[in-house]
């Protein structure tokens, strides 16, 4: 089944796209679909018009998003209503709905907000609960196309509702996706050490990259999902604690869990990386259980005064260093009151490297129980990229320090 | 001129994607150009082909990201060479490059990346400074195509100097651009109060609402271009302080500007923004100048230990209370040794709130000088979406509060 998505109203708010490209994949790989093909377009009916036809030709199903608001340069309606030959109908209980919804927020139902009530002839209407468009589900030629609004917070539940009833049609060839990954090692290795069964697979397998994570995406006929743990197995005895399991939700996330399941609370001391790694742990709703807080040491300054590094080794080995990144996780786990913690020191450029301590120098403190070590890595790409990395890295021995603990006790 | 942009290989990898397309619309804003389509497909040659013949009918600018890596599936190449009907020719001095560039890696350069060194017929070479794929730059029918590397640290510094390559046949048109910022107004109020100014000025004007910001997108032909100043004088009376300027850079990056100008120190105290803010203002390079470090105080312990907020006090008013973000704010400040300081302590749930103190509830403190303040919000959304408003508003007020202070000596 070949599915094509259109964004539209996106005329260089590019940065609101990705958030529904990326959320659009995600809630289709549940139901084993991958989209083929992604147009972003503005509010202009002949460009809505002409991608969707294009789309109609090719794809079994058609996910149109955006251009459902209530102004005038709004379009999706009239344009697909254009391009498929059906009238647009005024719903009289939509609209009465709408006025509704304003009228719990006080609010005045404004003249404007009728045009949400046209609907496209012989479309189902799905509900959206926290806005004022409704979506709709047409079903024309085999293909099934829906139509639903851009902001995230209302496409997400309504493309959730939209897939369940049209499961059945969408399970025709009954395929299951599972993700697979594996943290720490390099996508060349992963490639190498695995050659056979990537060959085997063909284009069933997908080995998708981030940064210090390798995701397997694997697609198989539900009749074949006995070979999801052979694949398993092999994947897991090649890579060991690198493996971290199928379909797991985000490292920080994963990190979380493994510290609710020992008991576990965690403090972070931060100079180069800034409070990004305790922001990507506090993303987490719940995270207030084993997070007790961080400590944003970026001047030497706080370093000696919250941290307590003392200046002689500030000054004989420099901020730097595995001297301090030690101190820094040492007592952000006294002072965090925590039972372990990370500590990240290092040079994110793009400024501030010498021949030895170059840009992307990064020590990785980590203390737990009456232990603690520092390690060093060279992430290279810009400021971001090695701020990432370094987090993420850390991330992984964090991980990995636990579960060695747990294995020789 | 109408430009299109075509970015391949991303299939399932959406979360690539969209910091392309960003890049490449903010490069181009700069020429006065804007993106009228983007496409994104995987890398299949039928794909690719349809989709740039598609653009090659309409677009006068076609970009293709992407495809370019030396793998069996990097099939841009090939499938534009069928497209344009013009042949791959070898280019060995661009092979010699590109095992340079891998010898300086230690590296043995791989047989495989000999595939990178096939050249569109009659393109011109984009040089790549940061990887080994090659851009070209081919121009036929009177239409500029371009042909760049997909990893955005590659693409950005190639398609810039592409575009200098071509800026006579880009400015035909002589089109300038100008973003106006505006800050802590609701959209609804820009469109209401600029109505007048957005009628006259039609489609050269188009409004991007961001969380807490408002930019007003302004295009004129160069010889209209006093009309500029005539413009940013109604927008700077009419929103004061508000009114942030003309192409500012981003937020973080203007309140880091205003520290260094008034030789300011910040210092931030989290709690439920988990290090958002700090991650933010680190974000920019050289922010060691005039930030001091950050206190994520997630849990009440820290708060107590760490912030010294009396126990008395967060007993009775409670973690998300005008007392408690006084407090952060206050001895932020002392124990972070700044002059000046931020705290956040709220709800971003999505579970924890309850009728008195609902999820979307954020107090946040600032002191200066000799004062300290804290400011009620309830801001809707996700608990992403909670933590980054009250961020960017932080950000607000401290910048009042610094502008007001400066007006009143």
């Amino acid at each position: 089944m070949r599915v094509e998505v259109i964004n539209i109203g996106s005329e260089l708010l590019f940065n609101k796209v990705n958030t529904n490209i990326n959320l659009i994949s995600k809630i289709l790989l549940k139901y084993g679909l991958k989209i083929s093909k992604c147009v972003i377009i503005g509010d202009k009916k002949e460009d809505i018009k002409e991608a969707f036809l294009n789309s109609f030709e090719k794809a079994d199903f058609i996910i149109i998003t955006g251009g459902l608001g209530p102004t005038f340069d709004d379009l999706t309606r009239e344009s697909l209503s254009e391009a498929l030959n059906r009238k647009l109908i005024f719903d009289e209980k939509i609209w009465e709905e709408i006025k509704e919804k304003f009228k719990k927020r006080n609010i005045e139902p404004p003249e404007i907000n009728k045009r949400q009530a046209w609907i496209i002839d012989g479309s189902k209407i799905i509900e959206n609960k926290n806005g004022t468009a409704p979506g709709m589900l047409i079903e024309e030629k085999n293909k099934i196309i829906l139509l639903l609004p851009g902001p995230p917070n209302e496409l997400r539940p309504m493309l959730e509702e939209s897939l369940k009833s049209v499961k059945d049609k969408l399970k025709e060839e009954n395929l299951i996706t599972k993700v697979f990954s594996i943290i720490g090692v390099p996508e060349s290795e992963v490639e190498t050490k695995l050659k056979d069964l990537i060959d085997k697979m063909g284009e069933n397998f997908i080995i998708l990259a981030h940064p210090n994570l390798i995701e397997l995406v694997l697609t198989l006929p539900e009749k074949d999902k006995e070979k999801f743990l052979e694949v398993e197995n092999i994947i897991k005895n090649t890579f060991g604690l690198n493996y971290l399991g199928v379909d797991i939700p985000s490292i920080p996330e994963l990190i979380g869990k493994l510290l609710r399941e020992k008991k576990l609370k965690l403090a972070i001391a931060e100079s180069c990386s800034g409070g990004l790694a305790c922001k990507l742990i506090t993303d987490i709703p719940g995270s207030s259980e084993y997070f007790m807080g961080g400590f944003i040491t970026y001047s030497n300054i706080l370093k000696k005064k919250i941290l307590k590094v003392p200046k002689t080794i500030l000054r004989k080995y420099g901020a730097v260093s595995e001297e301090v990144a030690i101190y820094m996780a040492k007592n952000a786990k006294k002072y965090g009151k925590a039972d372990i913690s990370l500590s990240f020191t290092g040079i994110a450029g793009p400024t501030g490297g010498t021949p030895e301590k170059p840009v992307g120098l990064v020590w990785i403190g980590i203390s737990y129980k009456n232990k603690t070590n520092a390690y060093k890595f060279i992430f290279s790409g810009d400021r971001q990229t090695i701020r990432e990395r370094a987090v993420y890295k850390g991330f992984e021995l964090i991980r990995e320090v636990i579960l060695k603990n747990e294995k020789r006790n």
